[in-house]
């Protein structure tokens, strides 16, 4: 991930994306002549994983004069609440109309990225897969899925996520080609016909029949190149149980087809987790979506606290450099 | 807002944004002839304001052949758990790796335009304006002040957002300014001194001193330029009380300004909002900022229920057209 | 139900099923030659519907002597906590060992009538059937489905419970014997086959396939002999929601078998029934168990409240006749 | 209790008490010529303690073949959730039928011996005695007076319940005996004289008077035969508090009286049992009646797992034998 | 209640009960010649029945010059949180030092009077007398017997507390009495031969035998004299519940003596007095003891609102004038 | 305190303060020529701090004759429930009527020290002042106060209260003082002018402006006169939170008062206190107002328990002296 570079949309640049009063801020202190330099810091509202500053960085790189110090945490660390994470010091307009780009590649990076951590935690040693883009926006589904990757999941479902995070996208079938086809066993055989090498064959097979019979079906047809199965059992079916799990297992090793894997999607969330490993069920990788993009965003806050090196505060605040022994001269 | 066109990014269009199994499927489909006439239903998964239909109905118009057939609700409708919103009929192929956008739009736009139509329902008469930019990643910011907009915000603060809604942006003025000025009337005299005349002269009062005295000195300076002050005290300070407003609102009166309006953010939710109401405290606005970001997206579901005007479903769905008569033929 | 004699066992006559003390009681006071006419009150501890009286006072007319008076209230009203539902009045030694089998009667039977009518009530129009043979001991499972019966269910299980109330015994068929059949259609054929016609043709469906799938192949063997499908889906998969019942009908109707009924059973309580009402779900008939075992027994107590006609009570009861206009001199 | 014979009823034997499926199941099976070997295993829905397993075990042995093979766990023994307990292979028509009486056994009398453990466990060396007989029908009281001293009371109040378990009855005297005589002194002496001197002199002493006087009252009558009085004080006087067994304890041994015992009851749960004893109040014994036969039956649930050898199973289930080293081989 | 003077302690009128901060600020002031007419305003923090009042303005009847402006709301009227009751106009140093004693009078009291309040309304047409003085200190114990009446209470039981309120100081007698006695018949006897005739005969009848018997006992003893008995049965035996009173009514009248009274005392409080009525039980009378003094004092505060004649407040207040049309002038 | 004498009221001692049944049981005993030595036990219904003894010690040796023995517990010790904490045995006409006083005393000093107590110990090192006589009847504030030493209070606010107490008064300015100044600074120049040394200077800094701004100003104005700042936000204004102890002492350190102490006050609980030191606020005393006076009086209970050397109580108690070792003979 080291080398990836972030680029920023000119709609940022410009400030079209700020809220006004920055830009309407900054025009003002110009005509008064009024520039001086000054120490911002960024702090969280709560505990999370930091995710965002490397966009960040990439902003302020292209926009603060040479002499600007630039102090912060490392992408993917842990933070607690109200822990500075990001000092600049520099001439205020130069970076002032950029307080709402910052903030909110971090409160929504941070946000997503803390969601993953935690079911990744509960995980263990299964591999937990972000399938989230479906219930964001289009535009930052990419920065979603490299926030869900810094997380800790193995990998995601969008090409431009994944290479944001430098990792191979990871997906498996869509019921809608399942009924395109209208037959589970025929849909594989299909998929396998077509589908390079290196893409594994996981199969879906809670369309049409019941898992356990569609299972050792689709096991029956592709036999040794079967990756998995995947279950999707939606809640009108009561979802995934875990003794669905265990009772797909009992029926692939019966069969003869120990081999095949068992991947659960639809509804994950760490309690959900936890429980299906407590309760013994032989799950090998979990598909996490809304649990990530239902994460609050980390709301982080920005303070002045030094002017041409004085300390000052909004009330509520302390005046004076904040010291942070964690954080890196990054500028 | 009737008119405004949303472009398509070409990464959505490429499918870099979609989930790779839809890539994936599409191409086995293609391999093997199969491309039915599909009917794919969209429902949510729990009540709430539909935003973002405009911009999926931009995304079908770019890339539906001229014999699809598409059936929705309007922008900033209601909508409840489960009820179909978007119904498509087309060759299955034409659309089929444009789910995730689809839902991304529908799911993410109206999370946010359901949390904003919270607040304004709780403000009755009272303005409400969306001040959220800083908590989401800035290229999301823009849909996300439209949606606030859609969900009955009068305005939003980043330029952006304000033109996708067609509204003139809203803001005030940041901390940050009256820090690099050191003092909060010689930075009300200045923003008063330079800004166009159409732009409200709304002081920020709670940076150095007790708000009541900063906003008797910032009438005493600007007097009838001045439209209104605006209470943010941050959490540390006990943030606004309806006692604080009250208060203010006397010393304003007591001082011979009566027409200075009293605008409050920081940590504004529909309740704060009804509290804040029911005791009385004479506010004339509100800007709210993470309860609209904070909002879960509504996960939106899509399923094909035709195969070439035959029923079909995957288990846990019923087979065949829903009945939904409020759609509206639209394509 | 009128007609029924309830015999009494020999057991209960001799005493050997009574608390012993009343044993000694009776032989202490008869060797002292004390044989008061004593009047003795029965009341319930919490409200509830009445069962169990037909039996009592079956024993009552084996051995009380004829100027004896005996008023009670009748089998199936409903009472309230407290209330008198029995008054004896006759030389104490005539009755007094049978105190425990009185009380047991009335407390076990009244318990399992009050749970099967709230089940009863919240099912509204929908048939309810007793299924809660395999949960007690089969001593008194006859007795428990008379009391479901009496308590408003259409029929229960047990043959001796069912002639006990005068109904016809109801049952679809056992998981057993589709699992030895090894194929539930194979099942269904031979049932259909070596059954009287006046035995419904209702079908278990969810032993080896999707409840859907399963419930169209049935009736598409079947056809216009089929009277309906039962969904016992056991938790491990979810168990029974209102959805699989919708989707049942859906694809039943889809496949043209529109008479045949849904019957649902497994973990049905009176909260079950409501959801799956408000839900919509077109059920056409009710199994209940274990919620009728589990009911507590509804404890009834027994006080003396004169002695030769002369008020008397133990500390924490009224002396005297307890005013009762509800009930009727049956002896 | 280790020789006992349970006679097995003949309306069990014939299936008057099974669930009429199993009637219906096995006329079919035989009629056409299906009679696997078939193994069955019985498992509970929660944890508790075994009892019926010996009236199960007799009424296998009545009906099943020679070469079936019958495993088992013993009586009075913990088994947790979902626990085999009893496995039976044999051809499945020896054993269909009963299926009901066999789940009935179990599910009743574990669900009393369960109760009955949880009382004595939490009276420590304190002896419990099980006063319940009155709260359940008279068929199955006995059952239930056996299965509370398979869970460990010390006797139990009905002759027959005490005589399956191998044990003497146990009882005081009821309230009705001292009103009878009009006297709580009168009717002790009355007891004293005519018992045989193994009936221990156990006196009830809430009836007329107060029971610290009434206590003292009794002992001074029955002096050096006197074994104990019982406190039964009705819940509208508060019942019988901690406070109230000190008191009596304190009055009989100021006037000379320390060997007289103190056993409770009415109300008597384990919680009730703990707070007495961690208050301090001497109690020699306690009663229990309701809330052991408050208790739910403990649901037991039996799979059909395999088919002539073959592994099988229902839905949710698993094909196979269940691995279970506690069981032991009876039969 | 009307012409009653409070007299003022000496201690008060010295400032030796003040805070010393009044003290010392007046000292402050007096030596610097500050001493502006000052408007101050007094308001409760919660609800409540206004008691107090009339000691309050006895003290500044006291201290404050004639051309003081006195404005307040009456003794035993209702008031809401935040409503102001007593607004002082005045030189500031005329009344600066009993800032602390108003507060004082008004707090104590009204939280004892709102109290009282409470226990009256749950007992409707049922007498209620204040019992209370035992559990605060001998100094206060008259005024809070005042302030249970103005409250509502029929009477209270200490002589200088009766005489504050201007009614006959009520009472039965004590547990000590009947013991020094050793039996409460001849206590009653005694009580009857030397009490004047003006002094109900309520007899206590739970000290040392069953209070039914006891109360029959007594009744026998004193026939016609006797007007009531007292339960008070302690906790330790259940305390005094329904079933009791009802038991006690039943026996006194089977006994034929229908016009003794039920007086019930212990743990009283307004849940308990809707709980017993409720139930039925014929209560004549309650006494009430720590409900009253367990009472939270209701917190008052005093704030300045003009200098001169000048609207002035300390932050968090509003200054001037607060328009209160209920308020009196009564100086 | 060792020494200090409580002198006891007239009122008291002419029992017009007393329950009147206590006068009148004593006058029925005195014509009756009944007065038995009689042992009498004072416990109380709750654990807490014992306060109130030394005032009821001070009653006893007024009253008590010469062959008096009284055993009691220490001033300031902790003790459990029920616990004994003093014993009279003397004839019991020499005592009889001051039941009422004594328990007062012990019931509400005891309430008071033990809420005080709560608050020391939540502050550890930290000194609290009790500052709560404005929420009690001015006739029993000082003992208010003493109670609040004898729990651990450093000082208290009424001269009086300390007085009894043995230590010096404490208190800074109120806000009616600046309020007649107009102004913070001034008010505390004059203070510091005309109060004597030994007065602390500990100045209020929330009346007019913001309080770290106010803070900084006045310790400008009195430089190293200046003791302390006392933060009295009222809740309209958030009240006094964590992170403003922490921002006005930034405020002071860096204007260079390091020395300068901050006391806090208003809402002051032992769980806030907790809150604000593990927030880590520097806080350098506290004072306390209505947790302590919102107290409940802790209720104790006097039962005879030998009358001439025999053993005898009252239903609920147990007869003879209860065994107490910690007590002490005083008398």
């Amino acid at each position: 991930m080291k080398d990836l570079a972030f680029p920023i949309a000119d709609a940022v640049l410009k400030g079209d994306t700020a809220d006004i009063y920055f830009l309407r801020a900054c025009e003002v202190l110009e005509r008064e002549g009024v520039n001086p330099r000054a120490t911002m810091e960024v702090f969280p509202s709560r505990d999370g994983i930091l995710c965002g500053m490397r966009e960040a960085l990439a902003l302020l790189r292209r926009v603060l004069p040479p002499d600007a110090e630039v102090w912060a945490l490392e992408e993917g660390q842990p933070f607690n609440r109200k822990e500075v994470v990001l000092r600049i010091t520099a001439p205020y307009l130069s970076y002032g109309i950029y307080e709402t780009a910052l903030l909110g590649f971090l409160s929504h990076e941070s946000g997503w990225a803390t969601a993953a951590r935690q079911c990744v935690e509960a995980a263990g040693d299964i591999p937990v897969v972000g399938f989230a883009a479906r219930h964001v926006h289009p535009a930052v589904a990419p920065y979603m899925d490299y926030a869900a990757i810094v997380g800790g999941c193995a990998s995601a479902s969008t090409p431009e996520g994944a290479r944001l995070a430098g990792v191979v996208p990871s997906g498996t079938m869509p019921h809608a080609m399942i009924i395109c086809f209208g037959d589970t066993v025929r849909a594989a055989i299909a998929f396998d016909r077509h589908m390079p090498p290196e893409v594994p064959r996981m199969v879906l097979v809670d369309t049409f029949r019941d898992e356990p019979q569609e299972s050792v079906a689709v096991a029956q047809a592709l036999r040794e190149r079967l990756n998995g199965v995947r279950l999707d059992t939606p809640g009108e079916r009561g979802g995934v149980t875990s003794d669905l799990v265990k009772e797909v297992r009992a029926h692939l090793d019966l069969a003869g087809f120990p081999w095949v894997r068992i991947f659960v999607s639809g509804g994950v969330t760490p309690d959900r987790i936890r429980e299906i490993r407590e309760a013994g069920a032989p799950v090998d990788g979990f598909g996490v979506g809304s649990y990530i993009t239902s994460a609050r965003p980390i709301d982080f806050t920005a303070d002045l606290h030094e002017i041409e090196g004085k300390p000052i505060a909004k009330r509520g605040r302390i005046p004076g450099i904040t010291p942070s022994p964690r954080l890196v001269r990054v500028l």
